[in-house]
């Protein structure tokens, strides 16, 4: 029988992103998909941009921008005028504003085939391809059988002739809404919002003189309402409403044929025309939300995705929660079957992933109910018509321009916060110590690791810090060594701590440490660190020689010159550092989970408590017993 | 016999770059090559800032960047340690510094062969291929016997079984160094700098512990000099200067194996060490310096690229000039064979291109010389040790040092100038008017139009400006239309003379006028013109439907808000119009050849001048006569 460490349901965004990152670090994966081949066209088509940050740090967003999908950086708000001639636009907000520290301030639209092409095309570098089209018919836990594969599963080819029972180490339902690895877990869906709605789509080709057809529109008017999405290849989506649970006469089966959607929509955007050149997809869909009241039952079957949450598509993050869904997952398992962590560090993925996708539901019920609400009063179109974009403070808000900005940094995904666990540092959290969570830190644990730019010192080149490690699976420890003429001891002992036989980069060594080779960028030593120094000074004032101990030196790649000027922080001398938040003579370490989010941050003191501290972190959800005993202890 | 608007011989990067543009625009193209595929390895490798600008504006760029090229941000200079013990780091300086406002401030570094692919890819999708291995046998011009097709060319393939005779409206000669076109024609070449060198390049995998290694290098030592260019995928070049013609056993054939050469590096970069895991490429090769007296002798054959101009690689100059000769030519012959401009467009050519091929010999000799002198003296040396990166006032220059700062704006492209001519204005330009060249504009004519950043009002995108319209063959026309209160009537007026029936623009309507798309984004009118209109006015304020007079508001994608804050400029309120050196209020209107060169600047006022103006500019050189019968004329 084959044995797999993974079998993956399901080749839509959760699935992909799970395997392509396993893939990656060495794991063995039967992958599945029901389909014959990909997603040909429609579907989800919104990259937010959190996750265009992510892809660029899988290497793959060079493949999305190849597609030149559309940009949203705004979204217009239309009523109907106060005069009664049709709709008019109230208002526009930006779609990601600059109080959200983003690389890429928009939103990245193109159909979920091309985003899945580039997966399946980076999975075949690695050797993988997905097994088509072939489905799941059932599937038991048995760790007597064989312990250290104790899933098996039965699969069989959707024409029904071929069959193959695996084993697994791992099964993962990324199957969408009607998972069945879900449903044979008799995992009970719960409806937060118990409205639900039927809704058409249609993508195609249009010649309008609608103004704002470029841009993400929501669109109320006394005929209905409508929302509007720019998409690659001259491409537009129209999102229309046919049904709610609210009306009188409600019938989820109720449908809508194309035409129909076209007069339904040429009413509503009046005065503007609009023809259609060019259908190519349309679908009616009846959906309510839903959110999965398990993500796993043994820690040995998951799921993820749509399988977990429905939710309205308005907000456009059904895919974006998907990859994190996944990331959250696959790094979590090769800790866990690389020998680093405790197994119950898997228990911490349905509470991380369920807790955002709660927080989206929510976010979505009062975002769809607004949508679906009747035209609001003339006073309120007034005033709102007075604001022009990024005139923040000028608009006076109604509840939906309000809900949408209160949003944003929610949508956008900057905004995901895990709560306190072993993982993410809290003062309850079992290590203790006075250096941990300096004053003045500006980076959350449970959050997303901040923006920066610094100068590599091996190249002079202006990098982006937080793309610097690749997602490779390994905690990136980030040690701002500050001004080396104060931290040169304290960066010294850092090193020479790190390096006794218990600490947690010790304990954790490859096993092939003595045949690496030179190139090895990012995990010379182990597969679980990869640690960069940024230095509050400049480039050329940094000789690595000299200024940079073993075995950080070892990583001539990532160290980095703290040196570039950041107009968010215009009077700081070194701006990485005091965007973290940390003092730009003394420095800090911080900590940065495998998927990006903020671990624990520590003061870098002379002596061996800094880390000490980590030891005590790492140690709470590790597999092996950190740290020597010391007298004060 | 086969008839083409052009045959082009030999498949390097100018004509490459050539039949790229004229495949796009239309023409049926020959393009033959004598080597059976691309090159392999070796051989050119810089992209300077302004070439990859171009490269973006051709849309090539993102399949150059997937390679993952070397950037190259700084250089660093090394000399003889005064303790007699070694190299050791004498100074950096930004290979683009700051005062050059660069999209991308550095060298990116790929090998010719990958650059080649990108180009043939590209012409694939416009139905052309490379006809290899062929060569030319000879050509003769001969109006006689075909006005239109004046060329006959003889080629062959390379096994001398197949030969073909094909005529042709113009042939182009890009075959390198030993141009058989140019020999031919019987055009001499001038040797500027009479001092020859032999240099060896290796391109190759090491293991070293010089610590920049993936930094430009430029190498003095007791044993020699060497330059470092750090490459894609692991490697680094090396260049070592074997012989010069100023050695007293000078031998232009002189030699070296692998092996020597690898023995010099070790020599050179003591006291650090060198070993070579991997050698791709190894070449030995002769150069001098040359420039071709003439580049066509009957505007009928042309010669461009290293045909034209030799010289040292040093400076990384030569694929960058061959691809502006290309881009040069290509919409010269696109202006002249669309009926468009006179024929006599095309003297323009040898002329603009011939400066620049001169400036470059001039700056390399002067370069050549520093980079063979002996080492400076030991006070150069700690003066300019003391200098860090960006550090620039500290720096007590020495000579080198100096050449190589007044020679950033030239390497990087940016400092490329054509002289007056009919396209470049200048006071003595025929087009005489009172509103041409404000006071106050910054673009200069016959240099490239100064980079901003606006807010494309369609989509609310940010984007920059001088990349908005892609390199179409046709002159762009910048309308800053500065504040509508202002210059609504004088918009207006623009508009209304454009229409007039003589004017440049409506003298050169396409002739399927009534039936392009409407989606054509940038030529909807002419094939020879694209209009951007820009504000300096805030997105929501802007309503196209009323504030744009037809035919500007046809350009629809091309309506700009300049309302993005700019660093260099931070107390404009309209950034782009500061930048442009234009009143914020008034606007102005800057006329940009279709190779992105600025051509002429003239002011927007109400009444017809403005448009008079530029029927007397565009008149110099194209086929109508221009402009209505004035009574002050």
């Amino acid at each position: 029988m084959e044995k797999y460490d993974i079998v993956i349901v399901g080749a839509g965004p959760v699935g992909l992103m799970l395997s392509t990152c396993l893939a990656r670090w060495g794991y063995r994966i039967k992958h599945i998909d029901n389909r014959a081949e990909p997603t040909k066209t429609g579907r989800a088509d919104g990259i937010q941009p959190r996750s265009l940050d992510l892809l660029r740090n899988l290497g793959l967003k060079p493949a999305i921008m190849a597609h030149e999908p559309a940009r949203v950086y705004e979204v217009a708000f239309w009523d109907p005028s106060t005069a009664g001639t049709g709709i008019t636009r109230t208002g526009t907000w930006a779609s990601c504003p600059s109080f959200i520290d983003a690389r890429y301030p928009f939103t990245t639209l193109l159909h979920q085939g091309l985003i899945e092409r580039v997966f399946i095309a980076d999975l075949h570098k690695n050797g993988l391809s997905i097994q088509r089209p072939w489905t799941i018919k059932g599937f038991k836990t048995d760790g007597k059988e064989d312990p250290e594969y104790p899933v098996e599963v039965n699969l069989e080819n959707v024409d029904g002739v071929e069959r193959q029972t695996v084993r697994a180490k791992y099964l993962f339902g990324g199957e969408g809404s009607r998972s069945f690895v879900r449903e044979q877990l008799k995992i009970g869906i719960k409806h937060k919002d118990p409205i639900a709605h039927v809704w058409g789509v249609m993508d195609g080709v249009v010649k309008t003189d609608f103004p704002d057809i470029k841009m993400k529109c929501t669109i109320h008017s006394e005929h209905g309402s409508i929302m509007v999405i720019p998409r690659e290849n001259r491409l537009v989506r129209l999102y229309i409403q046919i049904a709610s649970s609210t009306d009188i006469d409600w019938n989820p089966r109720k449908t809508a044929t194309e035409e129909e959607v076209q007069s339904m929509a040429k009413r509503i955007l009046l005065p503007y025309s609009i023809e259609w050149e060019r259908v190519e997809w349309y679908s009616v869909y009846p959906i309510g939300q839903g959110i999965a009241e398990k993500y796993t039952l043994d820690h040995r079957v998951f799921i993820g995705g749509d399988a977990c949450h429905t939710h309205s598509p308005k907000a456009g993050q059904g895919m974006n929660t998907a990859f994190l869904d996944a990331l959250n997952l696959a790094w979590k398992i090769h800790h866990v079957e690389g020998g680093f962590a405790d197994r119950s560090l898997l228990h911490t993925y349905e509470p991380e992933r369920k807790l955002v996708a709660e927080n989206l539901l929510n976010f979505d019920a009062k975002y769809a109910a607004l949508f679906s609400q009747r035209p609001p009063a003339a006073k309120d179109i007034a005033a709102a018509t007075q604001a022009g974009p990024r005139n923040e403070a000028l608009v006076e808000e109604n509840e939906f321009i309000r809900t949408f900005k209160e949003s944003c940094e929610f949508t956008s995904g900057y905004g995901v916060a895990y709560g306190p666990n072993p993982l993410n540092w809290s003062p309850s959290h079992p290590a203790q110590s006075s250096i941990i969570d300096p004053d003045g830190s500006r980076n959350r644990t449970g959050r997303i690791f901040i923006n920066s730019n610094v100068t590599r010192v091996v190249d002079a080149n202006t990098v982006h810090l937080e793309q610097e490690i690749p997602v490779n699976g390994s905690f990136r420890v980030y040690v701002f060594a500050g001004n080396p003429s104060f931290t040169g001891r304290a960066l010294q002992d850092f090193a020479n701590n790190l390096d006794k036989k218990s600490s947690f980069f010790s304990s954790y060594l490859r096993p092939d440490l003595n045949s690496i080779s030179h190139h090895e960028k990012h995990n010379p030593h182990s597969q679980f660190f990869t640690f960069c120094t940024i230095f509050a000074s400049k480039r050329g004032d940094i000789d690595i020689a000299s200024d940079v101990p073993q075995p950080l030196a070892r990583y001539r790649d990532h160290i980095y010159a703290d040196d570039i000027w950041d107009y968010r922080v215009p009077d700081a001398k070194a701006a990485s550092h005091a965007k973290m938040g940390l003092d730009q003579d003394k420095g800090g370490i911080i900590v940065v989970r495998p998927d990006g989010y903020v671990g624990i941050v520590v003061s870098l003191i002379e002596g061996s408590e800094t880390v000490d501290a980590l030891n005590r972190y790492f140690g709470t959800f590790c597999s092996k017993k950190l740290g020597e005993r010391r007298a004060q202890l």
